[in-house]
């Protein structure tokens, strides 16, 4: 089998087919609406960015499946002849609102709505999960590096230890919108069209029998994007180095862009080597750092002055470290034109079709969130809008441009204190008289049915 | 473009190919050997599992670039063409030396060698490290829940908060290693022969105007397979619908094989739920929880005494949660017959072609790893074998049973202290004679080079 991860159907929860086929013996096809919402913010994260809707829509446009999937349900004697004949015939065919991606958004306000006959919006729950969890985790671990470092070079360097290919591809990409210059990532250029960076690794440099040949092999090799990685085997050596060698490449033509400190005290090496470039006259040589570094650490060292122009910011970023997921959820709010919802224990949720109302102050900036339903009025601008009907987008894919200039516009209007990397009182959305009318109505459809 | 970030050569860091130009420039081919290894153990474990192997020989087998892919390297004008051209021709030549996977490890033990040319030895460094430390990350974090709950039924749930499509995949491989009894992952039966396992959502029972409905109708569809989810509304409620439902269920010939809580305090339900079900006697209906479990979440419950025979384990499992990365590696230690290290502050690698050689006491279990030359011979069993060779494996792929079942062995023979969930004093493994002084003799030799 060459099934791939990515693409197959089968990447879901069995009890996805398992329901499917009880929807089906019973002709449960009546339309369906969903939400996925994060039920709490974490207590490190103020805010949330809204991110993965374009993989969503992709996943819905192409949902279906191969023959091969089906002989394997058809091979695994737990489904019925006819449903899986059914299956073969299976596609997405409902509507879907969303927070435009770069959105930023609050506990309990849906990201993502789906509307459409019950076995295909129950289907599809899985994966859309597993695709908005992962880029909203990370593009709200991003934006807090931005904030930490509004003026540096910020480069995703996390691929290695990301969990996977496709969260080393996401990641960047969601890295990427929340304001990052690029990442180290090579598909994420022809995938996405985001700028890559890279310049050299340690055995690069061991590989040859003296750092300065390797330094200078390297600048002729890559004479437009010359980053000397200097702390291999003692880095305020290398900077010497660097500083004997640059004259001879400039002979050349070949500029020393920067050096990369990768270890050890950051900021005291950076002082240190940008004295000894200065010292050498490579006042235009920038210091790059990578190692070990987040938000946390990057205001750290620029609150220290350490002279750094840009980091490669990695692993912790591309696992979110601090918060590694994200409560959130995929529920069902309305079956065949009536309102539901579970009532379980601290995970209760609210019914119907809803929307977000964002209010702004007489300064411009956000003031608060009203969840109300989608045929409610109140104050504040709408912010769930169409992106999908009838199974086909309304629109073609946004580009990174557009979403990363979402993301700052919206960064701009939040209140200071959210903007901050301490955690602040979070904003949570206030729930309007026909909501909370809604959920009082459910409950007793669903108590007297239970009870009947 | 679609290339695929399970399949694409290109899910790379730039730094590869940069350097790789820089070799090609410079005619460096020689042979080089690389090693994988922790440096450090995160104090939550007190070792770590082997796994990944499998994924990683795959990837080397098929290494090369396709058309798409050379077409971007040339439109990037990164590089040269003759370069690329090279590219095209670039297979996976070179030998691999590994832990098989289920073993067990601690810090700066290699668990994989690569000997190769230096070119592809350095260009598969970024993916190589992305496949072996995610399974190594979650194979280490699921045997601590088998660990912590040796009798019970364990299933892996992740797939919708793991990090993209093929952490889902993967984490649910390793937790099969690690001794789960399988996945709700579909796609981990095709692709790995993984059990899935599976019941009904929330929503299942939403989308019915009565509980009672949902659990006959599901009973009917699944019947070989009858798990209820009771908590949607409440749970003792729930159970005591079950305990009215169970016997026309069994006229049909139907049995309720377990009820599912998955909120709310888990062993006070469980309590209460055991004395419904016994008391409408049924005694061979299990519990099966799930909700924010771990290893220690397991403990805490089955210390409780709480009657739960089951649990699915997801989202702190597939991110490991309590520990999301690893400080893991791959270091040059040999170039063109000369040994070779980093000396970077805190980062600083061990040389040479290495063997980790283990020791066991009189009663049989770990006593000491010895951390040495291949050609040296300290007492213990050599751990790393020879897995491929000239590219081509040494031997087909290893069922998943086999790996279980060296992983359990590993286990019996680990001293108790280290299967224990608390943080014990790690094992550290004692470095040979013959490889300190390789050791110094590398660091002369580069000081020498450095210097001249």
């Amino acid at each position: 089998m060459t099934l791939s991860a990515e693409s197959s159907v089968l990447l879901t929860d069995l009890y996805q087919l398992t329901m499917l086929q009880g929807y089906f013996d019973q002709g449960m096809e009546d339309t369906a609406v969903f939400d996925f919402f994060v039920r709490r913010l974490p207590r490190q994260r103020n805010f949330l960015v809204a991110a993965g809707l374009e993989q969503v829509l992709d996943f819905l446009e192409h949902l279906h499946f191969t023959d091969e999937e089906l002989q394997w349900a058809r091979d695994s004697g737990r489904f019925s002849g006819d449903f899986i004949d059914w299956l073969a015939g299976l596609r997405f065919t409902g509507d879907v609102h969303a927070l435009p991606e770069g959105t930023i958004f609050f506990a309990d306000e849906p990201v993502l709505r789906v509307t459409a006959p019950l076995p295909q919006a129950q289907l599809v729950e899985s994966r859309l999960i597993n695709l908005l969890h992962f880029q909203i985790l990370v593009a709200s671990k991003a934006v807090r590096c931005r904030l930490a470092a509004p003026d540096a070079l910020l480069v995703d360097f996390g691929l290695r230890r990301a969990h996977g290919a496709e969260a080393g591809l996401l990641a960047a990409r969601a890295a990427y919108i929340a304001g990052f210059a690029g990442t180290s990532n090579v598909l994420a250029a022809p995938r996405f069209g985001i700028p890559v960076f890279g310049t050299m690794a340690h055995s690069f440099i061991e590989a040859h029998d003296d750092e300065m040949d390797a330094f200078a092999r390297f600048a002729r090799a890559q004479p437009d994007n010359v980053v000397l990685l200097i702390d291999t085997y003692d880095t305020e050596a290398g900077a010497r180095k660097v500083v004997e060698l640059a004259p001879r490449l400039a002979e050349q033509g070949i500029p020393v862009k920067a050096v990369r400190i990768d270890s050890g005290d950051l900021a005291a090496h950076a002082r240190r080597v940008r004295e000894i470039l200065d010292a050498g006259g490579l006042h235009d040589t920038g210091i790059f750092a990578s190692g070990s570094l987040d938000e946390y650490e990057l205001r750290r060292l620029l609150e220290a002055g350490a002279p750094i122009g840009g980091f490669g910011v990695g692993t912790r970023l591309d696992t979110s470290s601090d918060v590694p997921y994200l409560d959130c959820a995929y529920k069902l709010a309305e079956y065949a034109g009536r309102p539901r919802r579970k009532r379980s224990e601290g995970k209760a949720t609210w019914p119907g079709r809803k929307q977000v109302f964002r209010r702004y102050d007489t300064a411009g900036r956000v003031e608060a969130d009203t969840l109300g339903l989608e045929d409610e009025d109140p104050p504040g601008e709408p912010l769930l809008v169409p992106v999908m009907r009838n199974g086909r987008r309304l629109a073609p894919p946004e580009s990174l441009e557009a979403i990363r200039r979402r993301l700052a516009d919206n960064l701009a209007l939040l209140p200071d204190e959210l903007r901050g990397l301490a955690p602040a009182t979070p904003l949570h959305p206030d729930v309007s008289a026909g909501l909370r009318e809604l959920a009082r109505a459910a409950d007793r459809g669903t108590t007297t049915a239970a009870s009947s």
